[in-house]
């Protein structure tokens, strides 16, 4: 509550001019105290016979002594701390709103929405942590599948670890259904609350909405009774509403991005064998390239051409016909020569797609030599592009360990030895040396190949 | 500016009744006369010998006539207008927050981001035009290969139609290099200023910015003289952040979709040929679909259902061997069964990818006829899907019009006819219809074709 000082009025020039100019007219002595009893302007004095008290809102915030005249200071001293009240009462709210657009400035600086949903999800728990008191904040989505709440971010510890919330059940549950926000200040009136990992007294809950279809809920929880309000809960509402949107928008983002790279790998899958895909050859080798792709900390970027170089590092092979492809006996030299001609053909057919001519030098050069003995260039060390360095350790490393139509497959410990001999001659020795220390920390799940 | 009614302030009961209580204290006769010289209490008289003016920031509201004590009652009039006036100019910045407060969250609820980019700068621009008085909004951004503005979204007139504005000139261009806000509320003073088809008076412009990289500006123009604020601008500017963030996304979204399409199509078309891209049969089957579709009134999901399908129609054919699929001359018997599975691989390769298995009815179904007696499954009028239908339609005119290993294409007419003469029996009715209104609204570019 507001309180005014009685005191504190006196400080203002004018105010206390009009008092004294007051007093002066009264003409009869006259003392001013403030609720505590003390003095703030003349004497105490048994003649002072009468006192009216100095009123606000139904309470004394001081008294006027003095003879009859004295009741119109009294008033006026009212009349202007009720005034004094109602500009502080103003001044307040206009802070108050002034702190709310600051905050609504900064979420949406903050909010620029990320095409990773868990990182989106993220943002909006990272924003109102920072607005809304609470011990745990969490953003739980829907999965379609199981239909049961899957928690993408969060604040503080895991509600429900382990199977997950039931949609349907609980507080959260209620509001996903009806597309309401709730506030819940006091958890033990509400029998619907399904008790969990954390303590929890008070929360609020807001719905993530696309348009009328609801895809989760915001949670906010406080151990302690917390007195959300109103206010709070708008608040968790808009950004809800602005968190609904981006990661709606990020998993669509994220959906095409994984149907775009399964699409193409099971496009070269089927290329690569003309045979119906068997999740063979191409995932394998885009698992080496990416483990090794981290070992060596290539930037996101180039993690990202890597796994599609991976996965089209052959797609030049459609342009070779079955006679030569398909052959089971030896190649002569002719078709050899055609076989060598598909990281050519792969260039020709990248090169019509605007966005993946990046990859061009990773998948056409995966058969040049380190040593400068490989095709189609004869490029040497450095020159040739690292993904191609790499995919190319990872194609032969899983030629070697998988049966072919012309010989069977070598032993690991084998394949491992050919790694090393051609370590430096073939193969870029930091390229193998990555590849054995992702192996040697199991990122390489190489017990799986060639089952 | 904020006025204070001297007459307003005595329909205020406390107020009132204080200048009652001092009148009778004076006790000698007074008269309170408005700044026009209206009587507000008591009469005008000859003895009334002094008169005090009723201060209000170096400005008397009012006067007080009477005696020597009637100074008392001006300086107290005074003193009370000064509290009223900064109530009042507190109230007022209260509702003007409370006001932004509203809009910002309306930005919040209207900004959901479009995955379109063009829509989702459109709703920056809608959004702005509620906010801001302007005649002229445009969301800008630079062509990377042209190094030119290029307008996304707008609303009024075109600012520089045609060539667009060059980037480094003008006042938007000023911005887009400092990347920092401007207002120019007299444009004739700046002489940066190039002028465009609209005229211009004032202006603001923001950097639409992602992090410390600036990707285009908006701009925001009056015809009248205007006069923004720096509150303006820092609207503007939280605009523009979600702006850019928002447009960003959705230019990721929709190159990752562009290359989606187009790795697929390349892939396809190959494949088709088991030659290099030519850029033939799938892209005019395609548009012939795509074309056919809008003229039914396709939904918006179920065109991108049947673009996709119209690409990957004959994907199935990548199982079929070269011995078969090349074939110059007549298939025997159990050749033509072998190309007849093609449908039936493209379903099993379809199945693997999660996001498409709603395309497989659209390719699985494109041999089937609408009389029952087509292939895999002899399906029949509508219980064949209708993206399959259409695509029977296109795959078939484009076999007719374009050269094949073993026939000479058609002549247009003659194509037509034979749409015509199987429309019932091969084709679906409908879709045949469709196909001829959108040829002779000229959505089919049928004369490329076969060249």
């Amino acid at each position: 509550m507001i309180q005014i000082d009685l005191r504190r009025l006196f400080l203002k020039d004018e105010i206390h001019s009009v008092i004294r100019q007051m007093i002066n007219l009264i003409n009869s002595p006259v003392c001013i105290m403030d609720s505590k009893g003390k003095k703030i302007i003349g004497e105490m004095d048994e003649g002072l016979s009468c006192e009216y008290p100095i009123a606000l809102e139904n309470r004394a915030i001081g008294m006027v002594y003095g003879g009859e005249k004295a009741s119109v200071l009294a008033f006026l001293l009212s009349c202007l701390a009720n005034l004094e009240l109602e500009k502080k009462a103003l001044g307040r709210e206009a802070l108050k709103k002034y702190r709310e657009i600051t905050l609504l400035y900064d979420i949406a600086e903050k909010l620029t929405a990320s095409l990773d949903p868990k990182e989106a999800a993220q943002l909006v728990v990272d924003v109102a942590k920072m607005l809304i008191k609470a011990d745990n904040i969490s953003v739980m989505l829907k999965n379609e599948e199981s239909g049961v709440f899957e928690l993408l971010a969060s604040s503080g510890r895991e509600l429900h670890p382990g199977e997950g919330l039931k949609i349907g059940i609980g507080i959260a549950g209620g509001v996903f259904h009806s597309g309401r926000a709730e506030i819940v200040n006091d958890i033990s009136s509400d029998d619907r609350y399904v008790s969990g990992a954390v303590r929890v007294s008070s929360l609020m809950c807001a719905p993530l909405k696309i348009k009328d279809r609801v895809i989760g809920v915001i949670y906010v929880s406080s151990e302690e009774r917390a007195h959300y309000t109103a206010e709070d809960l708008k608040l968790l509402s808009a950004l809800a509403f602005q968190a609904a949107a981006d990661i709606e928008n990020a998993r669509l983002y994220d959906s095409l991005k994984e149907t775009f790279l399964t699409t193409v790998h099971i496009l070269a899958e089927t290329i690569e064998k003309r045979d119906p895909y068997t999740g063979g050859h191409i995932k394998r080798v885009m698992n080496y390239s990416m483990a090794v792709g981290k070992e060596l900390g290539l930037p996101e970027l180039e993690m990202e051409h890597l796994e599609l170089a991976a996965v089209l590092h052959d797609i030049g092979k459609i342009s070779i016909r079955d006679s030569v492809l398909l052959k089971k006996g030896k190649l002569t030299v002719d078709e050899f020569a055609e076989i060598k001609m598909h990281p050519i053909y792969a260039e020709e057919i990248l090169d019509h797609i605007k966005h993946l001519k990046g990859i061009i030098p990773g998948v056409k050069h995966h058969h040049e030599r380190y040593d400068g003995s490989g095709y189609p260039e004869g490029l040497k060390g450095n020159d040739i592009d690292i993904i191609a360095r790499i995919i190319s350790v990872a194609d032969a490393f899983d030629a070697m360990t998988t049966d072919r139509p012309y010989r069977e497959r070598m032993e690991l410990a084998e394949a491992f030895d050919e790694l090393r001999a051609n370590s430096g001659t073939q193969f870029d020795p930091r390229v193998v040396k990555a590849f054995f220390t992702a192996c040697s920390e199991n990122r390489i799940p190489v017990e799986r190949q060639g089952k």
